[in-house]
């Protein structure tokens, strides 16, 4: 790989450049943010998705916003910009979270253009930070790694994930590849159960493809067949991202990943959540009732996109009169969460556990 | 629809006709099943699918090589070819049991005339007896229906189904679908919850399709999203079929079957299996252990079929070398299945409910 991050500011180019997830792995292509609507159709289109790196693009997002103010009143005009951006995906907390903290960094008695080197600052920082989180969470998910490994002769790990929780989710490593990326560093030998997680196929289209760059051994399977390999002795530990997790520990994540929980809790099998807390809603605390769920278009069922020889199709999977529904995500309850690995650690689903490693939160 | 039934014997071009189920519900196409080997090829590569109609193709397959029998060995050859037939498919245990029957009908003490003759017999009887199963356990689930119809104040009642144990998998009406279509019949409003079961996509192709032609309410989803609905109320009722059910009442079912009773029994919501009794195996009591899980070709997960326009066309949807992993079913441990809806009535998922309805089994 050219360039191992997934979003960077070009300096030439003066504007934002990212790996356009769309057409992956079909094509990889970079795709050019230069204005705070690019930041915003990026995020909504999910050129980007992944909580991390929603977020990162947000602040870029807002940092362009100002870049390109032209007009009088700049305080109004970023706090509008941050609302419409925040607008545009409801359920990782990561966007409010990068659009607030941005707004934060605005100072009323600078100029635009110092607020506009702050706002570049603080996207970059962000950037650094999710980069440092995903190293820790794979430095702290390792040791679980590492431990299952003792266990099983010299076999290979058999790690199950769902949706997309790597290196493209995020700017490196991921979060929930995070470990398995460092095991594979160390020479445990690793094999991923990855779930194609429909509709988007972030599984089979994005997993499985950076697994595929990385030499990582993976396969892909449907969505359905967790339960069985679980059944069977077939995976050692569950790993996933998250979307939002509140304080009590639920966790949001991509739809399937409750039933995947269910399969795993149901087997004895260890069910854990990687996430940087960035991704830590700490206002809310029941995840079913208080997170949204964002119902995404019905052409993301209907339709999807395939290759025949080189060429890359859109095509109708569907019969033509059927209607569908497409919800996001869903929320997998804290009780059957093994464990969250953090940046400063790893702690039991609950709000002891993440005060326990975030003290300061509390005291917000 | 011309013909409500998914297969017959027709008399002018004497061969038997069974729906195309291969290229639903883009085409809908007449197979023509002439030989053992049309009848074997049919089963095999999904021409039909579903345990009750997998049985009836199966008994036709067996008239059809008595039929074009030539030889002298007659005894032999069919028993060969019984054997052969059974091996098409592994899960589903009315492919052995129609075969075995079959051959139970023969009798050395008449001509291969005759005996063709109680072959076509003995295949027209499954045939009628599927249809008259179908009918029963319509009746017996509309029973279930009316009573949760009765807290829903008039809304329609809410039900969930995995894959296709529809009119497509049966003869006439399906299991799964049976108490749907007469409670639609009777004037109850239903709305099924239509999971689009990967990797064949049984229920976005078949399901929907079939419900679709029958003007009852649905709505597909991708297989992730069941959990999710459950969680928020969406769903009254689970029903969906079986390809296999154990004496112990634990059932094989499509693939995924498995996590979606996981989540009817994390959230309370009742979980029923539809099925004729020809779908029981007297034989075994341990569905995980002893029901062998078919492995099926990694192409029906790397490529799918879809329309652009008025033209079917096949799609690569995965990254060139990444390794697929298609297991055809997995098996729900009878503790999460709240009843099973068959042929006689309704009964407990264990040893005593299923011999109460059929104690001449536990005779044999």
């Amino acid at each position: 790989m050219a360039n191992p991050q997934t979003i960077w500011y070009n300096w030439e180019k003066k504007l934002v450049e990212t790996v356009d997830q769309r057409y992956l792995p079909f094509k990889n292509l970079i795709f050019e943010i230069k204005t705070l609507e690019d930041a915003q159709y990026a995020i909504t289109d999910m050129v980007v998705r992944g909580a991390p790196l929603i977020g990162v693009t947000a602040a870029y997002g807002m940092f362009l916003a100002a870049y390109n103010f032209s007009g009088n009143d700049f305080s109004t005009s970023m706090n509008k910009a941050g609302e419409w951006l925040k607008s545009s995906r409801p359920t990782a907390v990561n966007l409010a979270f990068a659009v607030d903290e941005a707004i934060s960094v605005i100072s009323e008695n600078s100029s635009v253009m110092e607020n506009t080197q702050l706002l570049f600052e603080y996207a970059e920082s962000l950037k650094q930070h999710e980069i440092e989180c995903s190293k820790k969470i794979g430095l702290h998910g390792l040791d679980i790694l590492k431990e299952i490994y003792l266990t099983k002769n010299g076999n290979p790990v058999q790690i199950l994930t769902h949706c997309n929780a790597g290196r493209l989710a995020c700017v490196e490593l991921g979060t929930a590849t995070a470990p398995i990326y460092l095991a594979h560093e160390a020479g445990i030998p690793v094999h991923v159960w990855v779930d194609e997680t429909r509709p988007r196929n972030q599984g089979a289209r994005l997993t499985a493809w950076e697994l595929g760059e990385a030499g990582i051994a993976h396969t892909v399977i449907p969505d359905n067949a967790g339960g069985h390999l679980m059944q069977h002795q077939m995976v050692d530990m569950v790993i996933v991202g998250s979307d939002r997790t509140t304080i009590n520990g639920d966790v949001a994540n991509k739809i399937g990943t409750y039933l995947k929980a269910l399969a795993a809790m149901d087997n004895g099998i260890p069910f854990f959540v990687a996430l940087p807390s960035t991704t830590i809603d700490w206002t809310i605390s029941d995840g079913i009732s208080e997170i949204p769920i964002e119902q995404r278009d019905a052409n993301e069922v209907t339709m999807m996109e395939g290759k025949i020889g080189n060429e890359v199709y859109e095509f109708r999977i569907l019969p033509e009169n059927s209607p569908v529904a497409n919800y996001g995500f869903d929320v997998t309850p804290a009780r059957l969460v093994t464990g969250l690995i953090t940046e400063r650690g790893i702690c039991k689903a609950n709000r002891e556990g993440i005060v326990s490693l975030f003290p300061e939160k509390l005291r917000k």
